[in-house]
């Protein structure tokens, strides 16, 4: 891993100056905190929308990927989709798009939390993830933000991350979606691909054997109801998300991988996510984290060019969420 | 909607200019009319093509929409088919895709007539539905046309647009694509969305509720003769087009809507559309109105997250309307 | 064919330009070789990958394409595929994309054989098939090839091809892609409508009479051993392509190119060409040059607007040489 790295933050600066740039064709509304961050609401008061949220999507690749909204499900119900590719899958998927970094400030009832994603995060590199991924993004020219809330960050955490950056708090741009937004079920079903890297390392597979991957999943239907929006966006995924990576090191390894990593393959499979979070009192920690993946997986092992097939796409379930309420 | 709106006219330039620097080979030629308009033949002389068509698509949605051209149908016979998403769907569509500006010069047999689409159209404000929309494109750098027409426009008729636009017709493109060439069955199809924005206006739905939307529908094949190209983009969208919106208010309204939209609502409903034309006497007044509209359509309700779906796509029709001539 | 031409090597040059700015992110390594030429490893000793894959294939269709990796294949084991449309498919495909300029160098063992693609052959006119088309690109401001190969070209031979295109080595680039990597795969298969205009060319059908044309194939996995990799390249096209011409002339030339054209209609049809070839010798001179062709093809006759449909999609057989081995 020697080579030279791009900076994601350089790759993603001409996408989040275009989404500045066209926020009233997007439907978003740009402003600045006090202290000069440049704050997205993407849709919060704004309506944003699906056009917004691809654009977010590819901003929280760092740039590095394209994200493309096509007819074509293979849900005749729900005829539309979002594919993902990514010219570095790993560093674009895990580097920047996962939401890995914990922001929060206050305590109470008053307090902010937010999993900030985007390639800000690998110009602060607060998280662990980095030392694994090799990779600190010195070249950044700004701390790009992608967070799933409907509350701006409250100041004095937005200077704490510019610090982080070290960058002036003028250099941050927070891109806000939240859960229920049509940008936000865009941007957040937009990481199938990234769901699936993080359960390959979740399950201890080495990252640098990763060689690339693409995954689509249909587009949810947002909800107002938090938690129904949340299911759905997961279960897009979990139920309908197709994955497929291509991987270097032994066949058993890809073989092996492939059986672990749809989502069937978790003991929590088999009913919408909404379901499964109530049950668990909506305490994330009790879900099993191998839930969260694509419903159906390819893995080709390139040292032997064979594909391994495992999980199946799930219409019924994908109805049960799409078209029900919790 | 008291928030900054984008200019049509300014969207679409680059793409205008574009289209004219690739002309070669994009297999269009480009003229300047008497009084200095610049004339792009689409498919009159001019061969033109797919991605041609595809372009001026985009042009024609204001520089505010994507237009894919992708296999992968609904129709194993049919395996291409034209994707419509757009950052801003009511105003692409209605404010400048839809061809509700009529232009005509002279009487009887030398007569001109063709219906303008493009976003010159927000420029001219010409029409009601401007009211409507509470838009105007005062900020338009020039007057970009698109007529389906296979004759250009007389100079006379150039310098009253010009005159309604308040540019000089040096200012003003029009681009021509016949309906029975390959760049007017394309940018005719890609019209899907916009179809079904327009019967939701004309079913007294508020435009102002419309969210969001997108749609799909396969690629016809062209005719030499005008009825079979009409009929054919027609029918792509009767019986082939797949539409999905995003609307507010309550959910009864979605319900409704979804209900009286798809193409099968229609009391005209089921042969070819240009069966239907010739048993109308060829008048299109004797035709209900409500008939243009896609095949299938789902409605998703913002208030409640609910997803109404009604129609369905129609391979038999649309295969006696692509196979057979009339 | 008196119109303005495009030039190949103009369109193509931005996107080599990207290609050599984006190496970190694409995992290509781009160097000089002694006399000058940039030198574009895109699976050798560089990993390369999909979206590289996707962007080499761009090059080669001479800028004037696109090419689009896309979830939705017609076969659910193999979810993803390739798009491809250009707006002057002949010019596009045959003039740049086709592997048609024969660059050898030495003899016996050390000898160095490769097939060139890409906009420098019109550069370099030195097939007889640019007499067919009309065509040579003076106005190229390089010469820009890719290579289906494992191995830099010897300075000699790159000399010896600047000298053909009355350029200086430095005006050179070569990208080189094994046809057992990952952008070796997708660049080759990206070939589906080429093959189809080939063999329609070799049929003796006019190329003018081609107006337009599109193409799609399901990704095929790359192996490590050449004979799979390049079988399931060709399977790919073979079994899982599907092209759609739109042609000029009489209706019963457009049935009659139908028939022809699929893959199905060559006499070694039925078996992953790995077999074939195999079986062959591994001598491509005694294989049927009829074979190379897609599974499925459409011919639209645009004096009628009848389209013939002919061959079919075979997914037992894809199955046969995706997941196998030879």
């Amino acid at each position: 891993m020697s080579e030279a790295r791009p900076s994601l933050g350089q790759a993603a600066q001409p996408l989040v100056a275009a989404l500045v740039a066209d926020a009233a064709a997007l439907r978003l509304e740009v402003g600045r905190s006090a202290t000069g961050a440049t704050i997205v609401d993407g849709g919060i008061a704004a309506p944003g929308g699906i056009e917004a949220g691809r654009r977010i999507a590819e901003i929280c690749l760092g740039g590095l990927g394209r994200v493309e909204i096509t007819a074509g499900s293979p849900f005749p119900a729900w005829p539309f989709r979002i594919g993902v590719t990514a010219s570095d899958p790993v560093l674009a998927c895990l580097g920047s798009q996962y939401a890995g970094w914990s922001l929060s400030h206050g305590e109470g009832e008053g307090a902010y939390f937010a999993m900030a994603s985007g390639p800000g995060r690998a110009r602060a590199v607060k998280e662990e993830l980095f030392g694994e991924l090799a990779y600190a993004d010195e070249a950044a020219p700004g701390g790009f933000f992608v967070l799933e809330t409907d509350r701006v960050p409250p100041e004095a955490l937005i200077e704490r991350v510019a610090a982080d950056c070290r960058l002036s708090p003028s250099d941050l741009v927070f891109v806000l979606t939240p859960t229920t937004s049509l940008a936000g079920a865009v941007q957040i079903t937009a990481r199938v691909l990234e769901v699936a890297l993080h359960k390959v390392h979740a399950l201890g597979f080495p990252l640098r054997h990763v060689r690339d991957g693409l995954g689509s999943a249909p587009l949810p239907p947002p909800s107002p109801d938090f938690l129904t929006a949340m299911g759905r966006t997961n279960d897009a995924i979990l139920f309908g998300g197709e994955v497929q990576l291509f991987v270097d090191g032994p066949e058993d390894a890809a073989r092996e991988l492939a059986e672990k990593l749809p989502s069937s393959a978790s003991r929590d499979y088999g009913k919408p996510f909404a379901t499964i979070f109530k049950e668990a009192g909506f305490d994330f920690y009790r879900i099993d984290p191998m839930l969260f993946s694509p419903a159906k997986v390819l893995v080709t092992a390139l040292a032997s060019g064979r594909t391994f097939t495992a999980g199946m796409l799930a219409p019924d379930l994908l109805a049960q969420s799409f078209d029900g309420a919790v």
